[in-house]
């Protein structure tokens, strides 16, 4: 059995975008595992990976830390369904991670912290306040989201231009079937919606009926999770 | 036999990133062309396309404008060495070339437009002028493009991260081989060098390494171009 070590903040919410990628991933393996919860300040839990960051996962003989390691570990170790069947599949995903990485989450960041801050377990508040305010230059999150906000979603509309190109085309970033850059992307909306009631996107946006249509993935997976 | 409609500038210089692309999709596909430059001025000469802008290709009954529509078209009406052998690599040369049009074009134009204005035709600098002026806001685009050099070229080679992600573990976007997205993405160094001899990268980044690659492509057409 694969154990996942994933992010919690208070009331059992599950917002980080790397461990969204994780679950989504296994679920397209239809490989099942055990949950294990895991708070900015319990960091112990994960030393035995050597790691700072979640996700990690625990497969067996393996421990492996990092999203793009760990996705690309369950493929190697678990030959159903495939996540990358060709070199093409395998570098479209890398890039579309890279790009949400690069792109998408520092767009959405500053929209978020304020309410993400509010939502962190009152044992990591602190921690956290420490670490975003490194990052920001400012402890006062709530101040930085509404100077974020009266700006409003525009820029970070504008960011998803590549995606919306393509799902004004078909259904999903990979074609008729949802696969890795979906996964990818999706976490970042999954981060927002788990932390955050902030609306990103028009109803008429094909990104909106993308965002649906993964939303309803893998029997609910990501609209059942506890939003804000 | 295909004629590509290739937008000219002085000397025969031939910056349009969006005709590279074409060019670079002729040239996977083993086919050949007849080579017609078009200056800005000169758009009676693609009239029968209902275009006003470049590349346009006319391939025996078809008339085909816009670099997607040409490429898609190219593996339709031929079918030797596709460009897009699956879903998976039709969508990821999508979203790249979505991503160059929206994120690396826009990063990389204000350190272009001088040089890009020195070699205009002089035909065609009143139009150009005019037309770049409405964009910019300023019709001196010398002073755009000084402005946007003195901050350096950090912000376009942020821009690239998620390629350079993909390249340091591969010689090419795609793989082992390359395909429409290194296409996409070199159209845009290939206005750049044809334009400007302003350098872009610096020499150990893995995106440097690609570019040399992809200049000795088929031949070293990519090289072998006029460049500034």
């Amino acid at each position: 059995m694969i154990t996942l070590y994933d992010l919690v903040f208070q009331d059992d919410r599950r917002p980080s975008p790397f461990c969204w990628r994780a679950k989504f991933a296994l679920k397209h393996k239809g490989l099942a595992w055990r949950d294990e919860p895991v708070g900015f300040t319990e960091k112990e839990k994960i030393a035995f990976a050597q790691s700072q960051t979640l996700p990690v996962i625990h497969d067996g003989a393996h421990v492996v830390k990092d999203s793009w390691a760990i996705v690309r570990h369950l493929d190697k170790a678990h030959h159903e369904q495939p996540l990358f069947k060709s070199e093409m599949a395998l570098s479209y995903a890398h890039f579309v991670a890279g790009w949400v990485d690069t792109t998408v989450h520092p767009a959405l960041f500053p929209l978020l912290i304020g309410d993400l801050y509010d939502r962190v377990r009152p044992a990591d508040k602190s921690y956290f306040q420490e670490s975003r305010a490194k990052r920001l230059g400012t402890t006062d999150f709530a101040a930085f989201q509404a100077k974020a906000r009266e700006k409003g979603p525009a820029a970070f509309r504008a960011v998803l231009e590549p995606a919306r190109r393509v799902l004004k085309e078909q259904p999903f970033l990979c074609g008729e079937h949802p696969a890795y850059p979906d996964y990818a992307l999706v976490g970042a909306f999954l981060w927002a919606r788990v932390a955050s009631p902030f609306a990103l996107l028009e109803s008429d946006d094909p990104v909106h009926a993308w965002r649906e249509r993964m939303l309803d993935l893998f029997d609910g997976m990501g609209r059942k999770a506890k939003a804000a």
